[in-house]
């Protein structure tokens, strides 16, 4: 555990618009792979896969999937067999940061359509059962259920962690914020809470999902029901990757005056979603933390676009989010 | 000074060709501004310039400089005017993420010829002063002479930090290695060597320099005499950024097995020269601590240009190393 670096700071920041007290658990300062939530849950993920007594891991995501680059470099590091799977309608032609470092990492690629995910894994298992493999599916079964525990694990650490470090510090958190997507994080927090106790607001701010779906999926990571869990969709700015000026404003403000990178489509959605959501609901100052969930080679990737020009959501498909 | 996130672990990693125990620096996470040695030193030359009472902030480096993109964010941070002059023959006509940074941090750009750096320098602080600032060039005077106090205050202080370190762990390190360019991180650490105490030897892996100017320059920021200073410059590798097949397995070792980037022109060619250094000298297992100075932007650099075809070597200029 102690070698991928998984120990990270809180950090509080002032922003002259609001009156609350903002603070940043700096998950993109993880010292494994360039950091991130998707870090912590592969962690727990390899952990669950030794316990299981498999041998080679399968996973599935997009060409800009942080959750893929983290599982391949983990298989790397341990020298584990490891094969990721992408819908065909999720391959970002020419590219990203994180689909370079997978294919760095010596991970196989293999390919599906979106409509035929459940086929595409039971095909790929099926295949490495044959080649001797013992496969372990990140996500569970077929259709990407069964896992919720070991995914749920890292954040539910965190939650933890970060109720010592109010205790140490003299300090409660009012509200935590983080970008909501798969449901793995803030599913994890709100086990967390039920487990251990406190009295935050956990808010997930959707970078896609509407607030139905994104309110089930973060209650089956957290074991709990849909009315524990507080996802705002308000802010997803027309779906998964689009970004607009507002946004982007969010972003070269944090990277100027905190020099913290923030990235479109996860971090920075969810950053400026947060401060919205803030200004518009009139309350006492607050303690406010942000959960920096990282995605570094993202931010890169969005400097990419910049230069190529034009913004890099022009050119990215409003796809839906399974499996990322 | 809190607030830029100064504070950093050292790892232990296992490799598995030498008997030594390897631990590292992680300076690359520093949370301000992407990290490296030049956040550290960076800060410590805006605290000398609020010292002294000037107002703007002058900066010398190539298009590559980890140190105008830290200054640059540094200026932006705390709202200082900011000019960053570069040699004509430095420019890398494509643009680097650290310039394309100190583009977006606002400061403004400047251009002299190679040969006439001093004229250079004189002009531009001339027309600052015709504007009414009161400008601070981070170097010193025209030949950047006459600022290595503040320089090495940054390294000075890490190793302090490092023999805390050192006592509250109960290990010594026998030896203390990093990329050595500009001469005032090795220049800090010798410095801080000299005033604190310690027998570790303190070994800079030449990225570009010959020993002789490079110990003197080292020697020129500690406050001491060459003989003061151990230099190699046994794996400069041909020049400043070039590089070869046994750093890049190295850079690619490293962010295999333990998810640490390293790039060709700095920490890659040092730690690489590390290791060849170990194996060439039989000795007794050592306690040996390698500073990651950071320049993760550089990483991405070397993805992009892998990404092209062809090594970034191909298209660097074999520059000297002045001011960078």
């Amino acid at each position: 555990m102690n070698d991928v670096m998984l120990k990270t700071p809180v950090q509080e920041i002032r922003l002259p618009d609001t009156g609350d007290r903002i603070f940043i658990k700096r998950d993109d300062l993880i010292g494994f792979s360039f950091g991130g939530n998707k870090v912590r849950i592969a962690w727990e993920f390899c952990q669950d896969m030794k316990e299981k007594g498999c041998d080679c891991l399968v996973a599935y995501g997009s060409s800009r999937s942080n959750m893929c680059r983290a599982l391949a470099n983990l298989c790397s590091r341990y020298e584990i067999p490891c094969y990721v799977l992408t819908a065909k309608e999720d391959v970002v032609e020419e590219g990203t940061f994180n689909s370079r470092m997978v294919e760095a990492f010596g991970a196989h690629i293999r390919f599906c359509h979106k409509d035929n995910v459940a086929e595409g894994v039971d095909e790929l298992m099926e295949e490495l059962k044959s080649m001797g493999y013992r496969p372990y599916y990140v996500f569970g079964d077929r259709y990407g259920m069964g896992n919720e525990e070991a995914a749920a694990r890292a954040y539910r650490k965190v939650y933890r962690e970060l109720l010592e470090y109010q205790e140490e510090q003299g300090i409660v958190f009012d509200r935590i914020f983080l970008a909501s997507g798969t449901g793995m994080t803030q599913g994890g927090l709100v086990a967390g809470q039920n487990q251990y106790g406190g009295h935050a607001d956990i808010t997930g701010i959707s970078v896609a999902r509407p607030s139905g779906r994104g309110k089930s999926e973060v209650a089956r990571f957290a074991g709990a029901g849909p009315e524990d869990v507080h996802f705002e969709d308000g802010y997803v700015c027309g779906g998964y990757g689009l970004y607009d000026k507002d946004i982007e404003s969010v972003i070269r403000l944090m990277m100027e005056r905190f020099g913290i990178p923030l990235d479109p489509t996860y971090t920075g959605k969810a950053f400026s979603g947060m401060l919205k959501y803030l200004k518009t609901r009139s309350h006492e100052p607050e303690n406010v933390l942000f959960i920096h969930t990282g995605g570094t080679p993202l931010y890169f990737d969005y400097l990419n676009a910049a230069r190529i020009g034009g913004q890099a959501a022009d050119r990215i498909a409003n796809s839906p989010l399974t499996g990322l």
